[in-house]
């Protein structure tokens, strides 16, 4: 039997408003990846961008450009972070089996550089490509855990994440 | 060799709208656990939201403020619930070692009441943080089977889910 | 020791707009399956939604209706596709136990032609039901290797995925 208590609704009056006026904006972060997996915070990066935007009640949205890097929200503690990377590792293990390496049958999608990567792509299925965080007051509403993170899951290189503004 | 048919699009046009002012509203909604992990049935509580939100089209996104505690959308059958209660606790088991468990050594965002938790941040990583839903015609445009559930990872407390809604 | 380089914020400043009428748009897109773990490349049809809708900057949300397919994005090549979709299949195997399944006990959610399906429930929660993508001077701003895919998990059918556009 489950007794179920949710609590009464709160509703956040002062964030309540109209507008007639409505900013949509989207920076472009870069991030340099040193090792993967690597869980990289990009919270206080993504704070510029909305105190940039001007936006104080709407929707942050962040976006890998990426089928091999992740978006994710965790906390940002070293030993959880190594926890999380040897997880990912587990799960799509860098040396199992996979038929998007093998480069003697494998003919769609090929690059001059191309390396096996099938463990980085299984693992960003597991994790995600975008996270909407509400914005209240000018401020991204995150707990007091959260942190931002961009999650490298191929290889050292650069990046390109997307943060998208929506709001008055 | 794939054959995939993709039926012609259906624009829905009776929510096809233009509009000069757009309303931006965010709850609060406090829920009560119980053990862990457990599936929470909040969807009820978030149509109240968008009922008094009076927003008629637009994005609904529901966000866990937790690192330890996630959103998804799936079937509110009682027997499915323990079966992916018991998928998650077998990906990454309470058991199993954890350097953010460790507190003889680990330094970083250590409470008074700290507990070991480290499986939950991992079954966290496997689901997320948010999901966003269309509004259409003033309701919910979630298919017949689909629940909304925040998911307790870590152990009995109160929680705290946002509830975002911007539209017209 | 992290040594973490964040590129300067590169505000593209060509898609900040500030608009006085907003869009609300959404799609109805319906996908026909043809096995399971199966995974369909629907980005064509969503283009033709971004197209039809006429909006320039915003957000597109890709929504699937059903607990048991899900909205994911990662790169359409052939041998890859197979790999993930064996990943899936590893991760929630079809012939486990799921109380879910067993009919002679399960009396919630029955239907004439229930079929079991706890697997596809459990690898759902894996990927998941929703994905937001930024809207950038009307095309979508996607990475070069990414594609969007419904993948159906439970057995072939004919599905529904909602495409919402929020923009200017």
């Amino acid at each position: 039997m489950r007794n179920i208590v949710i609590g009464n609704l709160k509703p956040l009056q002062n964030v309540s408003k109209n507008s007639s006026m409505v900013k949509f904006h989207v920076f472009s972060l870069n991030v340099t990846t040193h090792k993967a997996p690597e869980f990289i915070d990009i919270t206080e990066s993504i704070r510029k961008c909305l105190a940039d935007s001007m936006v104080n009640n709407g929707t942050l949205n962040v976006y890998s450009c990426h089928t091999t890097a992740a978006i994710k929200i965790n906390e940002n503690e070293p030993l959880l972070l190594q926890d999380m990377e040897r997880f990912l590792e587990r799960a799509a293990p860098r040396n199992d089996h996979y038929m998007h390496n093998d480069f003697n049958v494998r003919t769609v999608n090929m690059t001059e550089d191309e390396c096996p990567n099938g463990h980085a792509h299984c693992q960003q299925l597991l994790l995600g490509t975008s996270e909407s965080i509400p914005i209240i007051n000018g401020t991204l509403a995150m707990g007091k855990w959260q942190s931002i993170f961009m999650v490298e899951l191929d290889r050292p290189r650069s990046r390109e994440i997307l943060v998208q503004i929506m709001g008055a």
